[in-house]
């Protein structure tokens, strides 16, 4: 039985599910050459992801392919509760909506393990550690989040990881186009809608230059921003520092910034003291995966008000006032509708390949982490090249040759 | 008497008129400067202008000034309800609603006159034209759109101009910020909630490189978007294609686009038979004054359903679908919440200087259009500079002598 | 007769001279159409202009339209021999050579002026200066340079302007091309000679911030540098910093630049005092018209060894040593060739087609700077689109009139 | 015994040693510290590197640790005579002159080997290759190029290589910064001084979009020119794709482009083909490693004339003229004075630390290319930062337990 907000929303959802099709054509069009086989038959999937128009379109054609899906929201909070009401109505069980309590959060999770899955998608690793304490038999699970992975990984040295893991996030045609160009966009969309200021001009501080980092800072600098990058890995800053951002400590940026936006995966990156050093009027928000990369406990334990959708202003002991958006949890996913469907197609595409190949491999794969397989990833820039009309050149056999014969 | 749609909401408008005059201290700076004086006292202004949280910081403070302010939204679609509840709130008389028909807005601006208004503010020039109809007695009045200049100079040419009206919109601190920076951000801002759909690789046409086309590009350009320039003026087109746009005729250019942005203030842009040559899934949008740039007529009239807030598919008789944003009104105004803050304070800025200069200054000004005096526009920008702490170097004697000594 | 360096050098001018004339096809097409009506016959032609490639192809053209071709370098230093022996080669009377003094070089312009020229096209003033101490009669003059009309206009104003001269360099085709890309390209191609260091991260200080210094900015900026911009005119600053720059007075810039580069036309703009804040291996030039923007004198009195072509290391007092391009004459005329021949294919296209006007007009023209004429303008951009092959759209009637019609 | 063109110029390539030292911080620090030890005492070094000014630096700390160096260039023609003649007044052994012939170049490389050096160090793998021939006993070697590295590897995978090789080039602080900002900003410099066009509206055509491509790419666009790649990689394209280029095969990209670059590594990219369906005027570089990428024998076969140093005017069959720079060799090298001193600082401290690994680590090293230590890879981007003064943040333990606590 789903547990969703709304079932009256579902003609709202299936209008945004069709929007979201006609812009994924990657993954649409691999799953209607996949369709007559039905591969996923007698499947049960689990799946944790955000519930957005694009998952929708994910779930849909997993189901068409023949699998049995159970879903949850990646976040306690982003749920769209129209996705929902649609994917219910078209017979996917879903347990997800929007603006959820932690135990609510778990609870949906725990049910979806109750179904017994045999492969399960995460989005944070949550589902897949709750799998492991209730020693689940699984065949294998995918995983869209550098975090999650970080987490698996852990398990995996200690030795306790107990089914095959492929890091779906690591594929390069996930990991260089979702966290950069997808989330780099779905930033500035956030901000703009929960500030409604200039990016012209502001400093900007963005902490963290990793895929998601240099996506982000890049488009603030589109945008007209003079950009401040905060890292800790040497080589990372001094990319930043040679690709024309200044690099300085957080202690001394915090000082300076107007707009600070976390993207580095850790905690303590903007902590109670940072934000009593910086200036009034200062907007603090994060695009990592969890909100514990700004202190926003100490933030919303000042006098708050919310003074625009997703911003909430905190009077500082200091009287400056300070600006969080959508109390540090993702922005790009909470104050706007996160990445365009042209990027999630890429993502879910990762996603669709690599539940069939831990369908046809699962006997074979070891309770390891592991990448997509290179060719997976080729295929699928290829298709999305492709689905533009754009040629590449090929190499001829003497080139081929050229390459291996000194 | 006031006539909006719901003097409920003025706690909502209150909100969003402090978090806006927060940023906005150009111009309050201005305003607090003056208020002593109260140099408005016993003067009635009449106002068309959009009515958003930005207006009303202007608004209140000619209020403040003395000003007795009459006002009326400058487009009928874009009002904002609750900013004119908050106004009407505040004592300001207020007409003004969103989504109104044409007759609805007519009688609005009529309004405004009967309270006989000492000077006028207009947005577009249909207050000023109309006050010409009737033949009211002016001191004076600001305009601040390119489209209202070009309507007075017109009258102005065949000497049939009643009073002085100073063209705010070509201030070098209004046109140059508010053209390039305010309407180049807030057109993303309202591509991305309309389409929510990836500007990164997108062939983009925008339609006019004045200041509004090359704020525009430059923005897309800094989204990741391939930018295509369309033109008549030759310098403009060579300037385009030096900046590294491609430059081509709009009938060249049909064929190619994914997003279109007219930025031109003509009409007849994009016409039935460019529409008829474009891709599929083609989005079509319109950021100059009035909706005549895209023949919207066409294209409503097709098989049309709303997709998204904002954004209508239009079925064409070829089968493939086209998507207009806000119907082809201003879409950075109507599809995000138009020009930041910081960018307002500037243009209002000139608006108040030039309401205060006409009050001095309207016996001796004849029935032309001027321009907004140099040592106002200068000031305005030491303002904004001395607002961010900016300093600047200045002329030493010698260097004054150097210019004027040949 | 002409005074040269070197005849031997024609052919090798030769061949730089058709490289430059095949990217020049502006000017060359326009030459072509009219030269069967030798209009320019019987007419002798003062011209002080940098002696480079493309001036060649100016040079030769006027004197297949006809005249009688005079000149002289318009710059003591940038002379190119080789372009000088072939210009006399082909009949052209030419003083000029490489690293004059100032008594040559105001030797030369005396010399040009004896033969009693119809029109003066001049580049900086000098020659022009000359002309009305010897109260010549004289059609009147066309100026390639900001620093020259300023001088012209100092005379015009107290009334002491001897003939009409058209500020060429104000033209759009003129100024917004030559000054911004021109400049832009060739202050890299400078620097780059002169000191091969990376841009890439190195903080750049723009001192000026019109067309001139934003061409460079944007170079700057492109090669990676930061760039921070000093400014004296509140709203360029303004502009600077909404375009992402830093913007601060010089005495605070000078502590934090790795190179400087002076765009001003003023002078005194890098002090003694400036130097003495800098950093340990500063890198300093200008490309304003003058040598008086950096204190160069102060510079070349310290402890000075050239350490590469066109860069002197100066040691100060302090023990830094600081670099000087190009002993702070215009560093990208001489640390490279300066313009490429596309921008100066505008730039001559508008000397030639302001000679023609003044030929024709000049009777009917005041004692005044004039601008190019609009239509002039308009042509040759027009013209250099169609070089490139690149189509406008065209106002339809309906359109005009929609212009004119309120 | 050395072999060199002119004795006599040491001393002007001691002021450019001297130059390139003051800019190559990162290395010179590393050296200081190493100094006293003397690690390289009684070792003698095969170095066949570009004999460059940046070069010398490393020649002589090389020697200053003890070592006994003997060199040749790694390019036939790019070898600077003065920087040779430098070394050798030095008591470096030099084998090496500009424009060597290919008998001559091998004859170098052979004198080297026979001085029986204990480790390599090799540009493309020439030296290596000689070396493998004459089966030397050699410690270990480290290379600096994609292409010797690719040659290596085929000799391991087939069992054949005799001695370990780290892969310098591969290391992160060599291969992100020299390929990228290096090439990058030396290509401009190259292309400028070999054509002086504009590259402002170019269309410059560049094949491949790997870490040369990307930073030649990001370059051009930074000057203001069109970019379009080519690719046979279907991620990379997609990349390209959606950071705003065009991308599409070069057979079709020949018929649109101004400027072509070639940055593959790969041979056979410009072929006569496609060279005769170029435009009249394009101009052709190579930056990959060896001049096979451009059929540049097909070109010099043609009616060929040297208009300018560095670039070749071949008119082909069908009247066109094409020009070629530096015959197609590697443009940034030989048409500039290649990568500037920062970059080889970063490129130069892995050949050090790599050197001194080998020496240490020899006898535990398998016949395989290895990568760079990581540990070296972050020491050197730490001690960049260093140099610069920018510091970074630093991990807490509660932080690094975030990381591992899962």
């Amino acid at each position: 039985m789903s547990k969703i907000k709304d079932p009256s929303l579902a003609d709202k959802g299936k209008t945004q599910y069709e929007w979201a099709k006609d812009h994924m054509q990657v993954l649409t069009h691999a799953m209607t050459k996949l369709k007559k086989s039905r591969p996923l038959k007698n499947i049960t999937l689990g799946v944790c992801l955000q519930i957005t128009k694009e998952t929708s379109v994910l779930l849909m054609g997993l189901q068409d392919l023949g699998a049995k899906v159970v879903c949850c929201g990646g976040n306690p909070l982003t749920t769209q509760d129209d996705i929902a009401a649609f994917l219910d109505s078209q017979g996917i069980k879903v347990l997800a909506w929007s603006n959820q309590t932690k135990p609510e959060y778990d609870w949906c999770q725990n049910m979806v393990l109750q179904h017994k899955p045999d492969i399960l998608t995460d989005d944070g690793g949550d589902l897949n550690i709750k799998a492991h304490k209730a020693k689940l038999r699984i065949f294998g699970a995918t995983e869209e989040t550098t975090t999650g992975i970080t987490r698996y990984q852990s398990l995996a040295k200690k030795g306790r990881l107990q089914y095959p893991i492929i890091a779906v996030n690591n594929a390069r045609t996930k990991m260089l186009f979702d966290n950069q160009y997808g989330t780099g966009q779905s930033t500035i969309d956030g901000f703009l809608q929960a500030m409604n200021l200039l990016f012209a001009s502001k400093r900007t501080v963005i902490a963290g230059y990793g895929w998601l980092g240099r996506g982000v800072a890049k488009r603030c600098q589109g945008m007209g921003a003079k950009c401040i990058v905060t890292e800790v890995d040497p080589i990372k800053a001094l990319e930043a520092h040679m690709d024309g951002f200044e690099v300085m400590p957080m202690s001394q940026a915090a000082k300076l910034g107007d707009i600070f936006i976390t993207c580095t995966g850790m905690r303590n990156i903007i902590t109670k003291q940072h934000i009593l050093s910086m200036n009034d009027g200062a907007v603090l928000g994060n695009v990592g995966h969890f909100d514990v990369e700004i202190d926003a406990k100490f933030l919303l334990s000042q006098k708050v008000r919310q003074v625009r959708p997703n911003l909430d202003e905190c009077v500082l002991p200091n009287k400056n006032k300070v600006y969080l958006v959508s109390k540090g949890r993702v922005a790009n996913l909470i104050a706007s509708e996160g990445h365009p469907p042209e990027i999630m197609a890429l993502s879910f595409s990762n996603q669709l390949y690599s539940i069939l190949y831990i369908l046809k491999n699962h006997k074979k794969l070891k309770n390891q982490v592991y990448p997509v397989p290179e060719e997976i990833d080729n295929q699928i820039a290829q298709d999305a090249l492709d689905s533009e009309k754009i040629k590449l050149d090929k190499l001829s056999k003497k080139q081929i040759q050229y390459h291996t014969s000194w």
